[in-house]
């Protein structure tokens, strides 16, 4: 950030007087422009034994499997983008489930949900953002060609659930939750 | 947003290209500038039976009481944020816990999230943007003066979790999610 989103004139970077941070501050205007973490929101879409995944036809990590995902929208509940960003990739119109698990990346300025998701129909296609989508049961995994680690670490989970009969409780299963330090992230 | 912040020439507002949403786009170099939702995080400080409430000193909301929360900050995870926030606000080092609660509020572009917390002294001070902090019992919340839904929610959750043997089995509690539809914002 050079100059004032809303003044135009060149930005500072210095701490506020109430503030501990530094912020990028406009002294002409007196704005604060602060800047957070952005949410990353996808889903697990499954079709009986089986979930989708995306190969990714954009960088970061072009040609690599994940599980449709992507940036959070203003005026948007985390669910209703994990539903937007798998019809987008996947083309796939998935009934979303509960809240699966939440991760922090914070060396990207990030923070990734993954909710459960159901697929009515085996009916899928690649969005402008995906080079192709599959269905994969779980011994067809990709596991070394996974684009990044929150994406590993859910389908891990997920596995491991469902190996052990969490999802046939009738209850929700648990929220899994992990901080990605940075020697984890690829 | 009405210059870039890059070169400081006007904004457009336009859908680009690529995309399905009217962007803040640079004509001149380029560049999208895109807005997302922030992350508010907060703890339910707990000592004992009692819960720790901060009265709000600044707006929105000046005057009603809270749990300590506050915006997440670049390169810090949801928990970090909360336990920092937790300190900030009502001056306690708490033990934070399991995530207990995540809320949306699109219409304030924000999602909220809460952790379970345990204070080992009963010890806490105002920061600045409290007038007052106060270990409550149950039967003593305002309920009328609580400052935001989300917080009202997840005391809700709380309390009921608690008289319910939720948080006695030794597993995680149900992580709550709910989003909150315009009218029921105060």
């Amino acid at each position: 950030m050079k100059f004032c989103s809303n003044c135009a004139l060149p930005i500072s970077v210095k701490i506020p007087a109430d503030d501990s941070r530094e912020r990028f501050v406009c002294e002409a205007c007196g704005i604060v422009h602060y800047q957070n973490p952005r949410n990353v929101v996808g889903s697990i879409p499954v079709f009986g034994k089986q979930v989708l995944l995306c190969r990714r036809a954009i960088e970061p990590r072009l040609g690599y499997w994940t599980l449709p995902a992507g940036f959070l929208e203003l005026g948007e509940s985390t669910s209703a983008g994990a539903a937007r960003e798998t019809l987008e990739e996947a083309g796939v119109e998935v009934q979303i489930g509960q809240l699966y698990s939440v991760l922090n990346v914070p060396q990207a300025q990030q923070v990734h949900f993954f909710y459960l998701a159901r697929m009515t129909t085996p009916d899928f296609s690649a969005g402008e953002e995906s080079l192709e989508v599959a269905l994969f049961n779980e011994n067809e995994i990709p596991w070394d060609d996974i684009a990044f680690p929150t994406v590993q670490y859910t389908l891990e989970w997920f596995f491991a659930d469902r190996a052990s009969g969490a999802f046939n409780t009738g209850l929700d299963a648990q929220v899994h939750c992990r901080d990605l330090l940075p020697k984890k992230q690829v």
